[in-house]
């Protein structure tokens, strides 16, 4: 129990009720750890999509300025008057961020399967990992495989997890082949690499030559420009051609969902047999998983009734599959740790650099593939 | 198997790939009856919403023609061109129409189950009910108590069985309270008889205040008018109250889904404890099973992740529920025949009247509560 620093840095993020965004930098006091918790040093945590909605939440990001606060770097913004009711229940609180990371078990409680995990680099889910250090228990983490970095596991949960979840889901409702929509992503690169060595055929809707590009160099089979002026005819024959009847869609405004429901009933009723006035039997169904297109979703119906539409979190899911379940999909994850389910990072950042408005705007690009690791052992 | 008639004349719905809708009477052959099997003179059979669909399609109605077919009275009507490739499933065949049912047997086959129901007033399910015959397994009738004319069980499959199904998909999938539009309907009067009887807290959504009135005089306790000024607010409070998180919406287009997910949201959250960047987690349902409205549904996902919309047929409900169950939903159909589940109807007409202009004209208006019942024994 010796060698535990008394505090280290926590990135806070608050939005207060006269409408700004403050994000700084906290210095936190480290508590004596309880016989079953290990204290990590952190040294990779990567900038979700998830993630950025609760650091930036939806501040004007044109307003960015840095600022200093007790001696470090901090910065606002400001948030637009008419969306504060929405964001009632955050006001005025100061709020760790970072769902997943990875980093070094520096100091152990007094639990053999705590002390057991002394030394070695550790994956962990659990948020407030934009820190330099976290207090967590042994039971959570996953030590990571020989030879593998922090970088290596700082995304060793939620794109993976997600991706896996697709497949497990796929699989619970009785479908046998998937759409993925925003398909070049880092999550759709693992989900491809999946599908394919678990031989599920999968359809990517992209929406550029580029995003396909990279799909295709991955050995995908399917891959739908969403810009094609023949996209419905072209979704249409790819959906046929796999039999997908379930779809994860990270869009979520406009048409696209609808599009897939369409896309997919003209596809069944290829092969229908008599006619029935509610369409055809076989359900259909997308999960909205994501935002990138915050506008309202627009479902035509034109689909018969068997069909559905709804939210995807992969919290529920895990809760949903059992603690059995979610040990093997971590399992999976931490064997194809460099292969699968390998991320790519364009920058690693330090705790100061996460504050800075310039750093900012660069890692909210939604840009395909584009993805941030925070370093917080990298010093301000 | 004595006495049955040679042939009946069958009511049919045909478009063509020209474009043209024909409903006409057709001389239909009664073939001998299996040992099994019985032989009903249909009396009353009701034009429910979901028989209008296959009855007139998509049809241009302001061109309704009165013709002669065969020496007997038919109707055409013109089919807008650009959506004949929607309905290629069903062009060119003259299909049977009618749903449910109710008549009295006037032939059976050998076995004693069904000798068993001769004389007896029976209703059914099973399409082909606009005609003045209908041969039927014995199994898949249902006699009527003592007392109960034709019209009486005219009506008592469709929106008993689909009243009661949202009760039981309100239990089977872990809800409490119910929310439903079009609320003051012949169905939407059901289900608050339902609902009053079993104790089940329901929000009713109307579009009028007469609407609201024939609910209020039932004994309805929340009632929600959606051209009130302060519709949201209203309903947030009322689905607060019930707790409902599942609603079954007759309206599909438009923003209403939407607006109910919203109450159910901002109702959860009245009480929700910490912030939750991800919304309440609880699972808050929109069942679509009606088509008023055929504009596209609009989801403003403004409701966290716990969401779903889709639609909801009672045939798979059925399925899903097993011989068992349907046939306790069936029992107390009968017992509660002159109560709870009493229908009214505008007008009782004959075949050769459901082929008039005027007469379509008049019950295809979707207006609250009309509602027309075909005799078919009423002659031409």
């Amino acid at each position: 129990m010796s060698g535990i620093p008394e505090s280290g840095l926590q990135l806070r993020s608050e939005i207060k009720s006269t409408g700004e965004l403050e994000i700084s930098l906290a210095e936190v006091k480290i508590a004596p750890l309880a016989a079953d918790e290990v204290l990590v040093r952190v040294e990779a945590s990567p900038l979700n999509p998830s993630d950025l909605g609760l650091l930036l939440g939806p501040a004007d990001l044109s307003t960015l300025k840095a600022e200093t606060k007790d001696g470090r770097p901090s910065v606002t913004a400001s948030v637009p008057p008419q969306v504060l009711p929405a964001l009632k229940a955050r006001l005025d609180q100061a709020m760790p961020v970072g769902n997943e990371g990875a980093g070094v078990v520096i100091a152990t409680g007094s639990d053999p399967a705590a002390q057991a995990l002394m030394g070695k680099t550790v994956a962990l889910l659990g948020g407030a990992m934009y820190a330099q250090y976290r207090t967590v228990r042994a039971a959570e983490v996953l030590p990571l495989p020989a030879g593998a970095t922090a970088a290596d596991g700082a995304s060793c949960f939620v794109n993976p997890l997600t991706a896996l979840g697709m497949v497990e889901t796929m699989r619970a409702e009785g479908h046998t082949a998937l759409v993925h929509t925003a398909a070049a992503s880092n999550l759709g690169q693992m989900l491809n690499k999946i599908c394919l060595k678990d031989g599920v055929p999968l359809v990517n809707i992209v929406r550029s030559a580029e995003q396909a590009k990279i799909l295709t160099d991955l050995g995908a089979k399917y891959v739908v420009d969403s810009t094609s002026p023949n996209f419905q005819a072209e979704l249409t024959d790819a959906i046929e051609a796999t039999g997908a009847t379930l779809a994860f869609d990270a869009i979520g405004g406009g048409k696209l969902a609808s599009q897939i429901l369409t896309a997919m009933e003209t596809a069944l009723n290829r092969k229908a047999g008599a006619y029935s006035r509610y369409g055809s039997s076989t359900h259909k169904q997308v999960y909205i998983y994501g935002g990138l297109d915050l506008r309202p979703s627009e479902l035509a119906r034109n689909y018969g009734m068997a069909w559905g539409v709804g939210g995807w979190l992969l919290t529920p899911f895990l809760a949903k599959l059992g603690a059995e379940g979610a040990q093997r999909l971590r399992k999976r994850v931490a064997d194809e740790l460099k292969t699968t389910f390998a991320s790519h990072y364009t920058a690693e950042i330090s705790l100061a650099d996460a504050v800075k408005p310039e750093v900012i705007t660069a890692y909210n690009r939604k840009g395909t593939g584009a993805k941030y690791l925070i370093n917080p052992a990298k010093g301000l």
